[in-house]
């Protein structure tokens, strides 16, 4: 393993991973100061190597840009994306379905990371089963997909009934949207676990990042 | 208030309940011994009171028999009855509806309580979610009830799917069918109280004999 | 099934949902910008749709004043309505009872959702079980509802008190209201779903709303 | 602190427990090997120290009295007592209440143990808050109790009933009666901790011994 | 019962408890508006009632005083009283101990609630089982209380270790002291509930008031 | 969907499922009685449709034999095959990897089901963290693999130590092998969950079924 | 890393596992068959490897023994020993505390577990802190040890009391002994992990075991 | 035990600790308001004796300074400390080792814990198991500690696998970083505790410190 490492003393830069794993480079942002963030970021930008930044905020993203670095950041994601050279392109659809227009940030930042590993992304939003009507109208076009990504909240049914109606895999996000007895996601992430349709998978509440990696490898096993 | 008892020393019975609430009267059989049980129900025969036993089982059945007292055991749903007199009659339908077939005894629990009472019950059992084309196959008849029991466990989304399809109340029964993240029927009960489908309310997990009694008290509304 | 919808981007309104199910539209206002509020109310407006906002802050209620649109806002509840064209009316009465006086927001959105669906309801607050000749001197009005909603955190026991002494179907709403092993609303949960009275259904922590559409359902049985 | 142990081995016998604070002695007898229990109980024979066990088994207590020693067994609460000397007398009363037929085992632990210490117990039992008019019945005789230990499962709402309606300290013993959301008496215990009513304090779910010896460390306040 | 009321609107205020029950009157400030607050107490006021309030902010107790309520407030344990009349007085001490000084808000609301109420009462702060000579060092004074309060987060074992040194009953408070695995007092709470000294009675986490009042009613039965 | 049914009165087969879905017919076999499980598989062998069981008793194997049915057992997984016609072949490996040996019947539960479901299928059992090395002797051939099933009880540690050094998408499978604090199983989901090793995602509790289910749906992408 | 393994098929057993660590060989035997353990010790045997055996149940003893293998078994611990060469010797001495005679079974896994890694063990048993006179006339020679293992259940305040009294590290063992709200250890594990005393680290519920290999290997740093 | 105490009225300090228990004394700054913290401080510098405080705020330091005492202050790890004659020196090292960075101030907690107490520390950061490579590039340095504190969040996988290479005992601290699944610490505490590599004990949640005073206690084992 000739890995190439930029120590910068708080953490340990990995130079060399998309080299390595095919994936290109992501940063979570939060739990970091902006000061670092941009330190690291311009690690990256003198590498030539492009990034994602996760769980970023409005204000890192504010100071990176008087920092001089060239960020596209979306607000509701929360994410933020440093280009470089010609991005990954990979075969066949990921299609992002939610719940709830609550749970578009979570959506969002799956389609967002999906979108910067080199995946094309349909969205499907506010197709949840309180009026199942709505997912119905759309399920032509989301069978069209190689993999899907549900992403649901509170009863977080979403997902169950969608792996029965198609034959692509499907990556389960709960959310923590919802109160009282939604228990912050549990709730959603045990419906989830607990379906018993076939082909669901599950990642962590909130996590539209993980869920997205995990399609992009799918996709990439698609020769 | 000018009631009745019978006092067993182990038990207070209610004499007079049918003439105060409406309601015929039932015993909880578990937790009893079989000749508790024979004593109770002699009492009851004797006064010529319908009753109705939940979580009876097949031992107890067959000791009340040898005693000779004439009832009717459901093996399934763990009930007996003791017939008495004219039953009551309900205007309206009941329809109870399960997700699985391994939810058939709290769904047979609901529905044989809900006769007793003097509800007219449709059954549609293994409608659940993971293949809702069965679910649709029903739809027009489910939507004859008044009142709509909906039992599932596992993920418990059938309470949601239905209760954004039909107009009735969706009284709803979590199981405690699944294993290993269902934790004995709460993964159920949290995606029920947590819908986001209107006009859906929740009872304990595997409580069938509630959720009956819940809808017959709605069926008396209807005058 | 001939829906009507309009496309804000951010959310599908569902134009024809009473004509469909004969319920009238509500919003659930957490979550939505000031700005995405006001844009979902105008929609309805120029519809003639009458609409009822629930957890709604000052804030959004003030900037949806400012943007011209004729709303009454209730701070107790974070109740919102746009009223238009003749509104419902249901046969049959609501009790909403509340075990203390912290337990009003969420009695009041109950209350409000209830008449907004055109339920006449009755208020019975602070009649909690630690002073349960309060309830007693009560109970001859409460039992004049067709459907009661109690209201009540901390222990809870309010919902099992009163479906032991009334013959009208019992929703029961826990709230978050209390400290340490209140555990935010899960103790007066635990105690609804436990309790050994007959006749009561539970509804998530909190929510007022959904006991009333729950309530409403009900009445609407009433021909 | 002039303590005289009997070592056994596997345990210390206390021989001085009573001089030194004027409690008897009691032993848990669950987890011990039927020949332990025999041993130890022989030893504060030889003592003439008299004793409780608690937690029995019918299996425990046969062979005891085959091995000659001279025992009462009571089956339902599980309890043994070696007779030795003159017993304790206390003053004042305690009443015992329960919920519900179920919770008797745990109610009688509590009256046999009691009435071993040297207290007068009273027993109210099956008069649970889902019909209260069976408690309202009995007030004035539990009222005359200068302690009262409510035992009950499920909701477990009698305590704080009580609470409200007598002057004299509560002692709540949750049972782990019920199924599904009791979760083995966590919701009864939840309750009882949590109810609004004063001078209420609860003690481990089913603890029937633990909550009478409180109740008579309180009766030798008495003076 | 012949219960005299005030009717504020949000509240019933029971006017003549303290003639019914023996206890002085109290009030939970949380959750009430400062004019709320104040309003209440001047109908106290008006009617020579004294009053305990707990959980009391500053800022409540600010405004009442600038309505020209005579009250006294104590910030560490946010108490309030308004004094009137004669107090009443209890035979026999209560002994209030901490395991930490974190503990001292919920220890003093406790202390102060028992004066108000007329007992006499000893702190013993800082005695925690950590460094258990400190609790030694005091167990002679504490040793004169007819009842002892065990004040302690994080492990909770004060209780435990005191009951096993003490004769009088002791009435254990968990707290929310601790961070991590204490889980804002559930872990003090389980200790306390599970210990295998005899004699404890366990309160709701942070709850200095309850096990004041049920001490209270305890000290009422030394005639 | 022109779908064709079998009603056997206890459950309805779904008899055009593998036409439609492409995915051969399961069983779950817990629940069910040995005969209903004999009528299942007697429908299925009429139509010639093979079918996998799990979570299959002996008991239910040998009654199956009995009457007559060719079928095969595997008594470590506790699956069961009725094989007929073709069966499918699927395109790419699927590496099985566990913790340790007592992991072993969720392995073989999911390493059948994929070759059940036409996958090649290498195992690598035994590589648990713990001893690392074991582990990275079989890295290489791990690294073949289109997809890796991970499966482990106790700590879990195996997903994200796999996913950090494949380039594969991994199905984390959490076992309920462990005792104490692994509360059967929830200590290896939540460690699953929260891997922040990219690419991983987590089934249910045991569920080494629905992994193979996910892991052919991906083999199915490769075209 | 040049190991030698034994594949057993089942397993792998690593035969150098003393050299490279400098610790014996251990297998956990609950879940084993009989037939597989004596195989595994059958291997050890012939390689003159030592064996410590935990979890091993009597009828798994019984069988190895009549296989011709010469063990010790220990019925409390459900320990076996397979002795082989010179035992290994380690300078130090630890004290194992328990708090009731319900932890035996734990504290003698870990007393005959330090025994076979070579150290000497003082036995301290029932010295809980419900009579704390008990640890004390102990006290002076628990200090002589160089590691304390502190063993108990229900409220497990052991471990925070003894770690305020000795200079050594405590390595703090919960058990699932108790009843109720201790959840089967949870309660003392959670006690253990808040303890404010210094020097406490915890292994998980009922893990004698993996105290006494933490506390070997501190031991084997005293050089 | 003839210790000194000074006594401040809000606390008790302990002026002999060191000599009894050869231990530094430290102060838990949370909770203590800025004037007592530095009446605390004084009183310790009037009698030569270093203190350690955590949990500091910069607020608090930033007063203590103003007050005229000189401290040493970090801000990442929010430890303080008091110098004062001649430090203690302990022979060995211990490494502290992270999973990622955002578990820094937890592993500073411990390191300057660590320091303060005389151990001498190497520092292994941003070293978790999601890329391994990174650990094995400093096994042999690791190697050279006579114990190792593992500190990691999330998934907390970081202990078990380094145990299984080093032969130190290994303290594992898990931390409260990640977020949905990882409920504040629970899912990093859950792993380690089930760990089934040999040799990990377990401190609180984010609980630097501890893990800290543990591993000293262990080098002072050293003679």
């Amino acid at each position: 393993m000739a890995d190439s490492f930029a120590e910068l003393g708080f953490a340990k830069l990995d130079l060399s991973r998309k080299d390595r794993t095919g994936m290109p480079e992501t940063i979570y942002c939060a739990g970091k100061t902006k000061e670092q963030l941009a330190k690291i970021l311009k690690t990256f930008a003198e590498q030539k190597i492009a990034v994602l930044g996760t769980r970023c905020s409005q204000e890192q993203a504010d100071f990176v840009k008087t920092e001089g670095l060239v960020i596209e950041y979306d607000e509701c994601s929360k994410t933020l994306v440093l280009k470089s050279g010609t991005m990954a392109h990979l075969k066949g659809r990921i299609a992002v379905c939610t719940g709830g227009t609550a749970d578009l940030p979570v959506a969002e930042e799956a389609a967002r990371t999906a979108e910067f590993f080199g995946a094309k992304v349909d969205r499907f939003y506010d197709v949840g089963v309180a009026g199942i009507h709505r997912l119905f109208a759309k399920l032509e076009e989301i069978r069209k997909a190689e993999v899907i990504i549900a992403v649901a909240g509170m009863e977080g049914a979403l997902a169950g009934v969608l792996a029965g109606l198609v034959e692509a895999p499907v990556i389960a996000v709960p959310t923590s949207v919802g109160y009282g007895a939604s228990f912050n996601g549990l709730s959603a992430l045990l419906t989830m676990l607990n379906s018993c349709a076939e082909g669901i998978s599950v990642v962590n509440i909130d996590n539209g990042f993980g869920a997205a990696v995990t399609a992009c490898k799918i996709l990439r096993r698609i020769k």
